[in-house]
């Protein structure tokens, strides 16, 4: 399946748009974009992953890019396509992409029912869709969307230029910065899990923080950001969020983070800039996961990570020794024989 | 508790609607289900697990399906109760429960607080639900419901017959086959996490695709199935997800797979017909899990998985050898200490 | 960051909450609350995790609440501070936040766009915000709010003094206690997991059944609790959930547990009182955890835990057997490498 622009370009543009270097005729019309193998007329596609050959076998790209190493097979296999020569193509065509498919324009709108309180300050180029709520001293800056039932509570800053998604609660006293996109279902300011068993019965912490989210800053759908229980739980510019993560109160995510699916954070954790948090990983709660350091999928974090620091497993160790421990732990039985029949051979070989 | 249905059925019924052989009076009138040991008067129950003997010793069940092996038993625990003979007394009571407790008829409305574009086509036998948003170019099947809430946004066909709880998301462009159920909270289409950190910072691929969900596909509650970067994430016709499951960009779900509770998909990975996933899998990007392949709770899965093969662990192995492996580990610390005695006793030895 | 009270509290009095012993002016005007470190004037905090001694040493706070054994060398490091000695400072501190920061009152409000069906009982002292949907035969007590775009479907009791987020979804038939609290998102009496793969094809259960909450429960945002098959699902007393939890039909969970965020929990398990399960733990159907058993974050429980264990891992067992496993499988390379050397020199020996 390809997907269509609203309006074509030349190969020649989009040589340019990711600077690489054009094989072919620069006034070629490409209008579409497509993944390699799944082209129809008119489209441009990458190819850099050789687990991918065989689409490329039957790829109908009018363009492609490629890198230089693969560039001579390719002239074989598809001998009229125009070619781009990239060293990473796949974010030569990311570019590409951006450029051919710009975000739409948000319209400005205030849906007929949605509810706007008349403390709330909502600016005339944002648009506000059905049945969303939203409460007193709430600002909203220009050019932001808010999606149709979304709650946003109180004495809430929302900056410009940001995507809330359907359906999203921001609970009161929290703060949006620019260009933040929110997933549908996503709760922002929740209460943090402030319960501690105690001689004289369960204790409830009041939870009277709240949650930051700086620039840039994108969230994935059903995800849950709870507020500090005093002071604030902050997520910083630039980090990205994929779908259903948990964070608890107080934690700080740095700059330029990345934090995949189903991952959780306990609380006051922090997690400093450019780390990468792979699927499903767990972090406890007052440790410290250093600058760039590297989470495989499913680790269970316990103690501080180093920066730039790659672990994996549970509890987390680095991470190549993770994979040799992991490799035989799978030869156990075997190991284990080994050792019965060593004792056996030394029992016997005292005897003699 | 028992469950009293809409009307009495008789105990003849019963046996031919699951295709049992009936010990006992066939007009006996049956008007409700239960568990075992928790009947009522006029209930039909089922027997199977022996962990659950103690509930049958105070079963009050007026019909009671049971393998014939455990049959002669019962008779004498129970002797004034009917009794119908099968061998899968669930399934047995799985079909019975279908027949006694038909789906409530879907009755047309649609609710003075829907909002319905103009340009969307609802079929006049569907309901459309309090505050649901429906926008243009939106098409709902006859007897479909929309749960109250819910935020149906443009682009999208719904086939006949189907669910869509309370408060759940489609974004733009997806398909929605016939019979298909879809839990309270579920974001089908967000966009996927699409980010590469590049020397030039953080780069977004564009997310363009879309998500096809075939024909008595059953989703559970805050699921989030994120549309294809480019092309499509497909989940084929009769799978059936748990709550929480996450499914990430162009991944590609068969026909009649099973996916528990909390399990996550990474993107570009293919789950081939009949796999069935434990609950909190995970499995990374870009793998296929083979047909009819069964992949234990909490599995990590890294590598391709064969068909019809059962696997666990993380990384996931056989399961047989998980098991085995996970066993001596337990047991390290005493072949640690083994290993050492071998060693002083060697040393010892040599020193003679 | 301070959080500043509505207003003012003197040393003697917070002292007298928390049943402390004041060593200062009891006089003092406090009006703030603090963490360590980050006060403003007026303010009170605690100290007793000695991490945090770096805050200490730039504390401003008015009041401090600390150990006797921390006293002495607090005196020298803020002299001018007044203190509270206390056993626990942590509970000290939530006892007097309790008090300073009382949660608001409930003010009674139907708004406009609520939709409360004419077979609703809503009590005149109960809140209904924008876009809720009350259906028929529900009944809501005095000084429970109900969050808006919440979906509350029919025939469901909610008891005084609760806390409905928004956006929740309660399916039909479920029971709420007193003062219990769910956050945004949640979805309560979702149909389980009832599948059945069979030679006939997939059979779906029947989810017949409810779920029970009873008094003073607390559910984080975006849980997910399932309703039982036949029978109930029921959440004990006093129990309190972190967000995104995930509760299979039929399972019940004890008075006073604590559940992590992302637990998930399969079918008809039993969670006996006072259990405490970590962050993204598995438990598996039809198994029991004991009285106030510890699951460790992340395990996988498959089999009955006794009352009183602490467990961790997966499978699960003892909880210092597991760290003593882990650690050695950390160094198994060495321990093959120690193995392979013994065997080798058997061999040398056997051959001289």
């Amino acid at each position: 399946m390809a997907v269509t622009a609203l309006r074509s370009f030349t190969a020649g543009e989009l040589a340019s748009i990711c600077n690489g270097r054009l094989a072919g005729d620069a006034s070629l019309s490409i209008n579409a974009v497509a993944a390699i193998g799944e082209e129809d007329s008119g489209a441009v596609a990458f190819y850099s992953d050789h687990r991918y050959r065989e689409r490329l076998l039957r790829s109908k790209a009018a363009l492609l890019i490629v890198t230089p190493r693969d560039r001579e097979e390719i002239d074989d296999i598809l001998p009229n396509a125009a070619l781009i020569e990239h060293a990473r193509p796949d974010i030569a065509f990311l570019k590409i992409v951006a450029v051919m498919f710009p975000p739409p324009e948000v319209e400005p709108w205030i849906a007929p029912s949605a509810y706007i309180h008349r403390l709330a300050e909502v600016d005339p180029r944002a648009r506000v869709e059905n049945n969303a709520v939203i409460g007193p001293r709430v600002r909203i800056g220009g050019g932001t969307r808010i999606g149709a039932g979304g709650v946003i509570e109180n004495d809430i800053t929302i900056g410009e230029g940001c995507d809330i998604g359907p359906r999203v609660t921001i609970h009161g006293y929290c703060t949006i910065g620019a260009r933040v996109r929110i997933g549908s279902g996503c709760v922002i300011g929740a209460e943090g899990f402030g319960f501690v068993k105690s001689s004289e019965g369960m204790l409830r912490g009041a939870q009277l923080g709240v949650v930051v989210i700086e620039d840039d800053v994108d969230l994935g759908a059903n995800c849950c950001i709870d507020r500090g229980a005093i002071g604030e739980t902050r997520i910083g510019a630039g980090s990205k969020f994929d779908n259903l993560v948990q964070i608890g109160h107080n934690v700080h995510v740095g700059k330029g983070c990345l934090i995949a699916a189903q991952v959780g954070v306990a609380g006051s954790t922090r997690i400093e800039d450019g780390a990468v948090l792979g699927g499903q990983v767990g972090v406890t709660g007052h440790v410290t996961v250093g600058e760039n350091a590297v989470i495989a999928g499913k680790s269970g974090v316990i103690n501080d990570v180093g920066p730039h620091c790659t672990v994996a497993g549970y509890p987390a160790v680095e991470h190549f020794r993770w994979l040799r421990g992991q490799a035989i732990v799978q030869r156990l039985p075997e190991l284990e024989k080994r050792l019965k029949e060593l004792e056996n051979q030394f029992v016997a070989a005292r005897r003699r």
